[in-house]
């Protein structure tokens, strides 16, 4: 019994909070788990009164590549984002940032959270530069989860770039994005319908044991991240035991 | 009895003012020590009357990478950072600002004076180049420091990367950090729990007399940071004595 | 008693107007003499009636590097510099202004003019280009003098960082600051105190004749600059002869 090594792998070592989810990426030195992590701020007067009219709203803002983010205009609905993030990165986040608005409209209509809030995404570690569109879908799972309150499973990490209206777009490195989940102790992956088939081509040694979904559409996505996990629905069934 | 050498290691030789920590970096030169400074303004009309209600509220602001802040939007809630701070600290300190907004929202609920005021981030010297994630606990702790008027222990140092929830990352430079805190005179340090095993090798000589404290999350650091020093309490028991 | 010629040292030659200060550079040509000059503009509004509660507020604005000031939101409290100033010296007038408006409300509490003015600030020679944070005790002295309408001493010059909080950092250039002190005139120096070692090593021929103060914080410099003149005070002691 030594010290406990750190895992960066995992960073969350127990249940993710609401706006926590896992992606993967894929770097020339192979794959990698990642965080995109949300926050918000809600200015004071709309938190006392949240049905009040808004006055400026939504604005989206997002830094330069590479560099700090720009000031946003002020008001409400903003995006931050950090984590050294190039220009294709930044652009993902904004269109996840629109998307889950309106997917947040359709799911819940009196929820107003993501044109009042000030939300701040985050991709550590803050030093190493990311690009790329394929954490579309995990952005926007991020952000329903801190929208709704509602953390997303704690064994799924996802991979996938999503169009403005919620397609999922297949992207590159299955296989090393399959190594990195395992490595990183996660057993339920969603990765694009476009990418079935390079998982299909996986050794059987690399896809024992994991429990893979595949998606056509955010909708798809949505199911798996906010289903229920196994362990709360043996607890949800042994509360309802006799 | 000459004249005093002007110690740059130590800027503030006494108690340190609200809203300054002392942090610690590396560079190519070896470690270093180095201070966060903020200080705030609040608008005037908000000073009149802290309960009336902003209209725009809350605008973070951060400069470009190496150069001068952009302009903000004016309002509450704005953070305007110097210090030829490069873009990965520039994000740092938006992580650092956000996390403190949030973190002083769960510990002083009542207390919004991050929403308010402008806030101004200064790292000394103003020429010297500086940039990486470490210094996020060092930022979120003046910020804290500076919302709450309350000053940290006056013999703490630390060094760490924040996440946006308040996870702390390990950083590199353990060794050099820990000869700069040795020569800056300070004897309380907060490391990553990450980097335990990287300060446990270090050789005894310069290990020996310091308080080392690991902090996984953010709490861990503030319970330091923010710990009666020794001397109060001593102060405090004689006062209490019959 | 031909033309008078133009000593650009001496752009000033009689008592300054409240608002311009001189200060002392290093270059790689030697030491020279430089103003800070500052001047405001009120808004309307604010120019009616002084207590009207502000809208937005506070938008402190600064150029890109090397450039010139970049288009402040307009608004009250604003700060535009030009001179072809980089980036380290953009930074320092940015912190300047921040410790001016604090200062300002210690010394004079009822004074808003900083919170309320759009200051414009101008080091000439305007077409050559300017550096280093050795300006910054000189910048907030002149902002103080045009928020105070108050002149300094005419025969004062000065050098120095100064931090966030008013520390007095040490600077380059001792002895051709020096030099080009006495070449413009100027008896009253005010130095860094961490520079003290660096005068007092200059050869007595350089030392001769000057009074020169040593300021750890603004305080100490504030003290020097806004001091009674010699000239005044002898006018005053015989305006109160018998």
């Amino acid at each position: 019994v030594g010290k406990p090594v750190f895992t960066s792998d995992r960073l969350y070592e127990e249940a993710l909070p609401p706006g926590v989810v896992m992606g993967l990426a894929w770097t020339a030195l192979g794959g990698t788990s990642l965080y995109i992590e949300t926050s918000a701020v809600l200015p004071r007067a709309a938190q006392r009164s949240s049905n009040a009219p808004k006055d400026a709203a939504s604005t989206d803002t997002a830094g330069g590549s590479g560099g700090g983010g720009g000031g946003g205009g002020g008001g409400s609905g903003a995006l931050r984002v950090t984590g050294q993030l190039g220009g294709v990165m930044v652009e993902s986040s904004q269109i996840a940032h629109h998307f889950a608005r309106r997917e947040l409209a359709r799911l819940a209509p009196a929820n107003d959270f993501l044109e009042r809030a000030e939300v701040h995404m985050h991709v550590p570690e803050g030093a190493t530069p990311k690009d790329g569109p394929s954490a579309g879908v995990t952005m926007a799972t991020a952000l329903l989860s801190l929208a709704l309150a509602r953390p997303v499973r704690a064994d799924v990490a996802m991979t996938g770039e999503v169009s403005l209206t919620g397609k999922v777009l297949p992207v590159g490195g299955i296989k090393e994005k399959t190594i990195a989940a395992r490595r990183a102790g996660v057993h339920c992956l969603v990765f694009p319908k476009g990418n079935r088939r390079d998982y299909d081509e996986l050794p059987d040694y690399l896809k024992d044991g994991l429990d893979v979904h595949f998606a056509a559409t955010y909708v798809d996505v949505y199911k798996v991240a906010f289903a229920p996990q196994a362990a709360e629905q043996e607890a949800a069934a042994e509360a309802h035991a006799p």
